[in-house]
């Protein structure tokens, strides 16, 4: 009995923040790791690669979690002829806008590095994790999981995945979660919302917006960060459709004093540039809507990184 | 007539260097100084604004110079009640993509606020230098002469105007230009050959595209920056079309180990991220096309700045 008791492995564990994705103009581009949330996720040695554990804040399912594509993605790419058992800790709320998945997938990976002391190249591992957002999305876009991985400021390019870690920028920033019920595939539908096209003119907007986020961030300048957030005349007009009262709360975040608004990640989550008063603007503003919403002050969080196990 | 020489005004005078705008994907937002070529603008005090005087290595019209419209609308900005009488020294050749108006603008904006001994707000100094490119091409792009007068990387937001400097970096490159004639209005034909949408996809490309040119400049590395340059999968494809041979003198530089090769602001010349011999492919390869062509190995430029009158 002893000695079986000493052939149980241990879990090892890795934790990830959430992030979102865009900051307005920079579309399936740019993304930022904040400690607004994160995940823990837990794995041990096994024959085959599987979910045996939920736990946390959110229930997601065992089944089809995007944990396993990642997990199996990444024993691939280690050349790893084994499986994993998985735990996830869920601390992330799903379908928010916020990476959930992209956390998970992270932390998974970073886990497996973990458990088989073996680091990936940065370009790996997130195009292993970005498999798990293919399980849980239909698109293998990187830019949740690049955040995630890395932590900070992230840029996302494709064909072939590349990621460059832009930094991490000292900005503080509200995340405002409306938690209306969401429709299944939420993802798929704010994809389908945006135009097949955009005018050569919006493309000008949109680049330079890019530029000015991620010049902004670097530079802790907050003006021109918040020019850069909302020049977006694309994505974001589209996807706020999806989200109800959204004008009305970026009314209300501006008038009580924000320095930008836009939309983290597919939504329905959104990113204030401003303080606590505005923030309390747009919870007000929601409720008087009929939609239950919080809000979290949030800084730039940092990659994925070994944790202990959860206590539940 | 002692008393009257001494009342002849001095010629103040300012020198702004040549840039490429673009940079790929950065259409109408980057621009990149550069010491391949660079113009001199002197100004002094006069009833009426007015070029008396066109030198240097080309010509070009004294009647509706761009310099004019850059010198009446900073003399506006300054609120000055007068005129200028300017001479123009042109060492940059015009209509080449090399912005060539724009260093001509640049300088005289700058020119104008040292005879004045008043500085003006950047934003406002490449307002002003713009008025000349609107004169000079029918619209107001702003993206050479913000990298002509600031000098370095620039980037540039419209409605309303606002100029960043992006940083000096330490990059050397090819300047590539064939001499065939081309024809008048050839930066408005230029815009005309692009399409007026893009898809979303390429939007994507060229944002990240942008990014990473931008992040390859400022960290010095030559292969992210390389990847930028040439994620354009709409402005360089339409617009190597109005230069002879282009795909030739392409594969001829990639073939001879250059990194990159991308079209300078609206051509007909080209950026080169690669070394002498590469270069010297590209003239070959002209050469066999029937084009003359030269080229220049060029560092990151200043912005203008104080001169001495040119000798001529």
């Amino acid at each position: 009995m002893a000695l079986e008791m000493g052939r149980v492995e241990m879990w090892v564990c890795a934790k990830a923040f959430s992030s979102s994705a865009n900051l307005g103009p920079g579309y399936d581009v740019l993304a930022l790791a904040h400690d607004a949330y994160y995940d823990v996720v837990c794995v041990r040695k096994s024959e085959k690669t599987f979910v045996s554990r939920v736990t946390g804040a959110y229930e997601v399912p065992r089944e089809g979690n995007n944990a396993i594509a990642a997990a199996e993605a990444t024993l691939e790419s280690l050349g790893a002829d084994m499986g994993v058992e998985i735990w996830v800790h869920k601390g992330v709320p799903p379908g928010r806008g916020l990476g959930s998945s992209g956390a998970t997938a992270a932390a998974t990976v970073k886990a497996i590095e973990l458990l088989l002391g073996k680091a990936l190249d940065p370009n790996v591992a997130v195009r292993a994790a970005a498999e798990g957002e293919r399980a849980a999305t239909g698109s293998a876009h990187a830019d949740n999981v690049a955040a995630s991985y890395l932590g900070g400021l992230v840029m996302v390019m494709y064909n072939p995945l590349q990621v460059v870690q832009l930094g991490f920028p000292k900005v503080k920033f509200i995340v405002a979660t409306p938690w209306f019920d969401v429709p299944e595939g939420k993802t798929g539908q704010a994809r389908r919302v945006l135009p097949n096209e955009v005018s050569l003119s919006d493309l000008v907007t949109m680049t330079s917006g890019a530029l000015a986020v991620v010049e902004g961030l670097k530079r802790g300048d907050s003006s021109l960060l918040a020019r850069g957030l909302e020049m977006d005349p694309v994505v974001t007009p589209a996807r706020s459709k999806l989200i109800p009262c959204y004008n009305e709360v970026y009314k209300a975040a501006k008038d009580a004093g924000a320095l930008a608004v836009t939309i983290s990640g597919a939504g329905p989550s959104i990113i204030i540039l401003g303080d606590e008063g505005s923030a309390k603007a747009v919870i007000e503003k929601w409720k008087s809507c009929g939609i239950e919403a919080s809000y979290k002050e949030v800084e730039v969080a940092k990659g994925a990184s070994a944790t202990t196990p959860p206590h539940v």
